[in-house]
């Protein structure tokens, strides 16, 4: 059997960001985990002591605070200054982005549209950010009844696949006089999405590799599943299983931009061992 | 026969305005045709002596000057306004707006695109607010190639299908990190269009009457032409020809926003009568 990677996979500028942040953060805290990925923060922990709190109720007495690369609430972010402790920030850019943009556009009176899902800390995070609290919604349906206005401010969570969002721009622009419309999708997502849907077209079998808490990873596995029904998304190798390749020809490969190289390595490592 | 009327058809809010303004100020000449139906223009000339200019060059002496529904270009206004001449303003406040926009968001640094047609008075108009020009487009072929640059801001043309500006808006969410949407199509206009589309799939025949220099009369032709092959667009009662309604048991009527009630009278008189 063949094994394909992706053209474009894994590791995103963000993550990658946070990473090198964290390994030059020794015995730090990072608020929330700092990616999607159990093992890479593991291995953070392991060879860095740099711990997870999942919560402000966590953080105790560490004094230098990383702040994860999905954000967290402009609430906590007051708390954590107002309790002096050391704040080193590994939001992504691209997240702090429509932060910064729903904080501006609720204060010039926009109603804000935050397409993405509402219990991501991401969006948990862009939302806090609007005055007057914000809409959040995954499809057109969620904004049935809602009153919008006569201007609507739209981001999207960074992950979130394009077509699902010009669906939502193009109801409000049926509907709403003015309809400011942020394109806060990033690239890398894009890359990676892009990457996948070419190759689940060849592949009779795909590993998506990736957290099951992560949503750009989940995106992925939607978009191969809809061109190759034996998908599947592992966060390790020892999840595979041999009856998955039985009879196959090519498999895909590709991997969240929260899955480190090592793991990706491991997996195909694996994939090949049990294809023997 | 059965002969029904669309829902809603006809006359529009600015239109209606515009005669209105025609009829109090007897002598006076439009600049432009004042809305886009001859017969109507014709009635004004003949019982309220209001003559029509087709350009600056026609005005000559002419004393008290009306702005024309669809408006005129920023730098015609200025001449006007030089030259000491009364300016009675007939421009339908929905066209005002996209005027006011462009020159907003092209002084903002917004890159302007105008869905619509670039021949058409309303949409040469609105462009010559644009500071430093503006795309004018009826399709997103038109949009390739274009530098589009990190901020868009779009209108329409009051009178296009909204289907056709929601496409416009996707192909610029996937490019442009901010598009500024402002639907300024005209909710007569989609009243009016809705209502074809309604009856058009009732009608065996249908007739819509209106200038053929009328963007939104076209339109709903075109729409007309989804439903029902045997559509056809008339200006006036003699252009009737019976062949069209032989062995069809329903016949569909629309207007024009600028149609005035006595032509459809007419017609539909006419009608009634080469078809008993």
């Amino acid at each position: 059997m063949e094994i394909r990677l992706a053209k474009s996979y894994g590791f995103c500028f963000g993550v990658k960001r946070a990473i090198e942040i964290a390994e030059d953060s020794k015995n730090a805290t990072t608020m929330g985990p700092l990616i999607h990925n159990n093992e890479e923060i593991n291995r953070l922990k392991e060879n860095f002591n740099v711990k997870t709190a999942n919560g402000m109720n966590e953080i105790g007495d560490a004094k230098r605070i990383i702040i994860r690369t999905h954000g967290i609430t402009k609430e906590d972010l007051e708390r954590l200054k107002k309790s002096n402790k050391e704040i080193i920030d590994a939001t992504c850019p691209f997240v702090t982005k429509p932060q910064e943009i729903v904080k501006k556009m609720s204060e010039e009176g926009y109603k804000i549209v935050i397409f993405g899902d509402e219990k991501h800390p991401e969006v948990r995070g862009v939302k806090s950010y609007a005055k007057n609290g914000a809409i959040v919604i995954l499809s057109t349906k969620e904004l049935e009844g809602e009153k919008l206005g006569a201007k609507v401010a739209i981001v999207s969570q960074t992950t979130r696949k394009v077509e699902e969002f010009k669906k939502v721009v193009s109801y409000l622009v049926e509907r709403v006089p003015e309809v400011r419309v942020f394109n806060t999708i990033c690239n890398a997502t894009f890359e990676n999405q892009d990457a996948a849907r070419e190759l689940s077209q060849e592949a009779d079998v795909m590993i998506v590799i990736g957290g099951r808490n992560s949503s750009n990873t989940k995106q992925l596995l939607t978009i191969s599943q809809e061109n190759c029904k034996d998908s599947y998304l592992i966060e390790r190798e020892d999840e595979l299983n041999r009856s998955w390749f039985e009879g196959k020809k090519v498999c895909g490969v590709t991997a969240g931009a929260s899955t480190p190289d090592w793991i990706i390595d491991r997996v195909i490592s694996k994939i090949r061992e049990i294809t023997l």
